[in-house]
């Protein structure tokens, strides 16, 4: 299973949160392939935000691509310089005004590796506390609330929790966190 | 929560795969935002093909933009004017020569809806027989093998099985065909 050689590479599209390049590839067997767009993108947060109660934190918010609005986890985009446990502690922040006493890295998963270079990095956040009002951007209309796990299993089965990332992080969280004996 | 308009969207990268759009997006407070770029890709799909030992059929491959080797469930991109059962169906013949006695919807999630338009369907399959060899094209080397749910959980953990959309359709149908009391 051998790697593809990069003998070109192009921008076509520049910008802060995306810049997509084409590629010519050559394969293992010889083959080249021109152009093969990739798409960068920043890396990636999700936070697993569990109180008390075993009830996860998520957000409600407009999707412009699909036209629609999402229940997901709280997450979004690392900055160029910023790690991934700072991203994921000013997303949650931001997004819900929430701290936490505890986190804990799950892990990364590709976003989507055939075509995309990021990266989605998740943490568990344990011993919410409130501290603060919600901040967010000019682009940013979010709500957010506490749902039992069965609440967001039914969610996914039911279309409402639909971004597949995030279903991927809350199977993730539940499996993590049951295996750690703590939700 | 209210949705954003189109003002206007010009194509940036426009390819068999992937089509790439520069909009111009009023946001409901009067904010404009531009360029916002969406990535429109065809529907994709994955198959969480399950045997009579409830181990479930994975694939391997190298991707290109992550530069990784990874363990997926059989899937694609549809075609077109191809319906995701039928580019089910195909892609688990070409990528593992197996077909399926009954098929079941699983249901849709979306890529990435903040930026994609396109959206994941999964279909369970079961009644698993090798009716041919593998048919793959020039782009492809695929390796496939059954592999037991628990053995799926260990190669998430441990980075092999790395596609967050994969994930997302593992635990999926692992919910699902519990839910079923088949697996």
């Amino acid at each position: 299973m051998r790697p593809w050689k990069r003998l070109a590479s192009t921008p076509v599209v520049e910008s802060r949160w995306l810049t997509v390049t084409a590629d010519t590839c050559e394969l293992p067997t010889g083959v080249v392939i021109e152009p093969y767009f990739v798409i960068h993108e920043p890396e990636w947060v999700h936070v697993f935000a569990v109180n008390d109660k075993a009830e996860i934190l998520v957000v409600r918010q407009y999707r412009y691509a699909a036209d629609t609005v999402c229940t997901e986890l709280p997450g979004g985009a690392a900055s160029p310089a910023e790690a991934p446990l700072v991203a994921a502690k000013r997303e949650l922040l931001e997004e819900t005004g929430h701290t936490a006493e505890t986190w804990t890295y799950v892990g990364a998963l590709f976003a989507n590796p055939a075509r995309q270079t990021n990266r989605v990095h998740l943490f568990v956040a344990r011993g919410l506390s409130r501290a603060a009002e919600q901040s967010l951007d000019d682009s940013e209309d979010i709500e957010f609330t506490f749902l039992s796990a069965a609440a967001v299993q039914v969610a996914i089965e039911q279309g409402a929790f639909s971004q597949a990332l995030h279903v991927a992080s809350f199977y993730r969280g539940i499996q993590f966190t049951n295996a750690a004996g703590a939700a």
